[in-house]
């Protein structure tokens, strides 16, 4: 614990912090602070079976309908890779690969097969940018799905679970946009991966607030 | 409590959800599930005094620092709107008004004016879409910042506060890029206020999973 953090503490003690009057959150005023601390970034190779369980993933799910959506037009879908689904992922990951290099060799080609078997839970996340609600810019649609997705990770953090964020260039190829049905106006932004961690890393450095905030 | 939060607190009390060693972690797993349920939007209108502290402030900035940041670029950036600068921002938001409507009445002005005196805390959240780093897409840039701002939404929760995000036509004015220094490659996205809720509000009801989850 930093002694920053040990002095937070001694605030909420003294009463200097105003609590809700509901137990739960009021208990959580330091629990949920730590779990975004704890949290970290665990890549797909990492993430190992058991995955979450139906119950948790819909608990997950409900986490991300918790985030904020301007004008409520709900700017963002999941696609959710089971089991079965994972050959024809791998295929795409595949055509993806040929598509950006014809000359790819099959050890490259098995490599980029391979990626679509990590970790347990797998799903793609999917901005919708169309034109209706012009209103509403692409940057708050992208923002609403970031809080859609860092409600899911920390739900999985606090369920005892790994997860990451993952993207790259396959993810703009033909292969991924036919397999997932990806509309016109609709993004591919990343996939979720949700698993348990294999091998620990420690968190990262983050940035000190000094560095990215100024006043007027 | 819903019959399904119930039914998931049983889950883990019968130890079928894995819960981390870190014993403040584990008593987390239903609590930030819960502030996130119990989170709302609350208009700037609705935020009064008292606001967070410096040290509440600070830990909410050290909560945005803990989102997921694909390369590590850091793309976003906060400028606080302190109490010395409210009639600045008041002058900007009128500014704006006039750039979009030139025959804007003083009543309209006012208003526009008024709007800066809204919420102890405010702070403008700004991405940053610039060519360095061109292998990060501004949608990720703009996710990474969704992530940071959730964490300071459910921070300003925990801690007891109300919080919301704003944003609005004014964001793109001259007159605002030039308030807050806004550099090409820049996007100011929202506002995040912050503050005490004055009249509370029902939570709106949210999507379900089954209107934003298919799966392949």
């Amino acid at each position: 614990m930093t002694s920053e953090s040990m002095e937070l503490r001694r605030e909420i003690a003294q009463g200097e912090a105003r609590l809700t009057s509901d137990p739960l959150v009021a208990g959580a005023v330091h629990p949920c602070l730590d779990l975004m601390r704890s949290r970290r970034q665990t890549s797909p190779k990492r993430l190992v079976d058991p995955g979450p369980s139906e119950k948790q993933i819909h608990a997950l799910f409900e986490a991300a309908a918790q985030a904020p959506d301007h004008g409520r037009i709900r700017p963002w879908r999941f696609v959710r890779v089971g089991a079965a689904a994972r050959p024809d992922l791998g295929e795409a990951f595949a055509s993806a690969l040929r598509e950006r290099d014809a000359l790819a060799g099959p050890t490259q080609l098995r490599d980029a097969r391979d990626k679509a078997l990590r970790s347990p839970f797998l799903a793609l996340a999917i901005a919708r940018l169309d034109d209706a609600h012009a209103e509403i810019p692409a940057a708050e649609r992208c923002v609403s799905l970031g809080c859609a997705l860092q409600n899911m990770l920390l739900g999985a953090h606090a369920l005892g679970y790994g997860a990451g964020l993952v993207s790259g260039q396959a993810l703009h190829s033909r292969a991924l946009l036919d397999l997932f049905g990806i509309e016109a106006g609709e993004l591919a932004v990343c996939f979720i991966a949700v698993g348990t961690v294999s091998q620990d890393k420690p968190t990262r450095a983050r940035p000190a607030p000094r560095d990215f905030v100024s006043s007027l």
